[in-house]
């Protein structure tokens, strides 16, 4: 398919890459910055690099639109696309109605469940690809450009899309704070943060294999307050930290008592 | 070594195993259920089941005592060996002076760094060992015998291991009860949990590669507060959720300002 791509952040890069590997052609690059547009048309080997949203007379099957949730209103607003051109939206929290006002396009999501950065290469094979259309036909064009370069894809309707993204904010955004948090304590204490990786790996595959409340351990679902007093006075002079101990602790004990 | 363990739980089950697997004997188990120090005591070539804390009579060069935090002054208290036993604990968050009134001990300390199942084996190699005593003889004798089952030991004192034993809390017991939650939030929209297995794992990878509030992504870093305050109104009828997301989105914010 020829398929031009609106943005050219970290979820556009990837996804160009991927799409070219898999023998597509991506025809246009847009994004407002002209080094950022240059960067990613460069690497690829028939892009663009385009300034402005009028895109009726790019060659494009599929336009898809990889920008910030909070600039794709905008982006709708002002993109033109030849008559019957699939438009798709790459975003997990933005319901699929954000882009179905723009004129001759038949509107979908393609949502890749991954976290990206530029100077990381992934495997796109194995990152969850979400589609969405109201059109059959629409749904199966996405389909099958999503089955060409994952073999995770699934139809996903906007609401539950929502509730993967928030759920995606708990295991990914959170969890990364998390880990943030332990290895600034761990260099307070100068000590190397390598220590805990055979930790973290055995809680990952825990949580994997069976609900991570069913294989929940520390002091919090032992009610060891003696242990959970202790670490709450070492963390005194962090008070945000201080507080989501606290309440993780609380949230433990009345996820365990639920269960 | 001949070695004497109290406790049998996770803990003493997989240390046991590895001991002997190494070569070591483990002359006795200790539990007060006849049933827990049966079953590990039958899992051994040469232990013996005991009922008693009293080890004067018992052969062991080294006794290890793996009993809940909660539990480890009791023990104290009442563990008799004979003379210049050296005597260490397993504990995270209990400082080596909780054992150093045992009579004729050589006191210590032997803490595996990593969250045990009975159910699921564990690759001992890969496990963090931290040992301590006040006594050199005794420190070799803990070093040498944790070198003798881990590739990783380390020399912590009391101080650095509590803190150490506080940065797991947040990277092992916090982390999987986020996981949790996440688990949760998709069984809610009937969405497999598999979904969000490659994002996790890319989550943990990058965090390991890089100190994570540097890879922070997510609505919260990026102040995105459309979405913020969605998923807020999402968890409404969760309060606890409710609050941690509003807490951990805050300290995300001060962490990125810090930075």
């Amino acid at each position: 398919m020829n398929i031009a791509i609106i943005g050219a952040g970290n979820v556009a890069w990837h996804m160009a890459l991927a799409l070219q590997t898999a023998g597509h052609t991506i025809t246009a690059i847009y994004s407002r910055t002209l080094a950022q547009r240059e960067a990613l048309a460069s690497k690829l080997t028939q892009a663009k690099a385009i300034a402005s949203l009028d895109l009726r007379h790019v060659v494009a099957d599929v336009v898809l639109i990889a920008v910030p949730d909070g600039a794709l209103a905008a982006v709708a607003g002002e993109i033109k696309v030849p008559p019957a051109t699939v438009v798709a939206h790459t975003s997990g929290s933005q319901p699929l109605e954000i882009i179905s006002s723009i004129e001759d396009a038949a509107a979908g999501v393609f949502y890749p469940l991954q976290t990206f950065s530029k100077s990381k290469p992934v495997d796109f094979a194995q990152i969850p690809l979400l589609v969405e259309s109201q059109d059959e036909t629409t749904l199966q064009a996405l389909k099958l450009l999503a089955q060409s370069i994952s073999s995770k894809v699934e139809v996903v309707g906007s609401g539950a899309r929502k509730q993967l993204h928030l759920a995606a904010v708990f295991a990914c955004n959170f969890t990364n704070h998390l880990l943030g948090i332990s290895q600034q304590l761990l260099q307070e204490a100068n000590l190397p943060k390598e220590l805990l990786q055979p930790l973290i790996q055995e809680t990952i595959a825990k949580a994997t294999q069976q609900p991570p409340f069913s294989v929940q351990t520390g002091p919090a679902v032992r009610h060891d307050d003696n242990v959970i007093n202790a670490h709450l006075h070492m963390l005194q002079e962090q008070p945000q930290w201080h507080e989501i101990y606290r309440l993780l602790t609380l949230s433990i004990q009345s996820a365990a008592k639920s269960a």
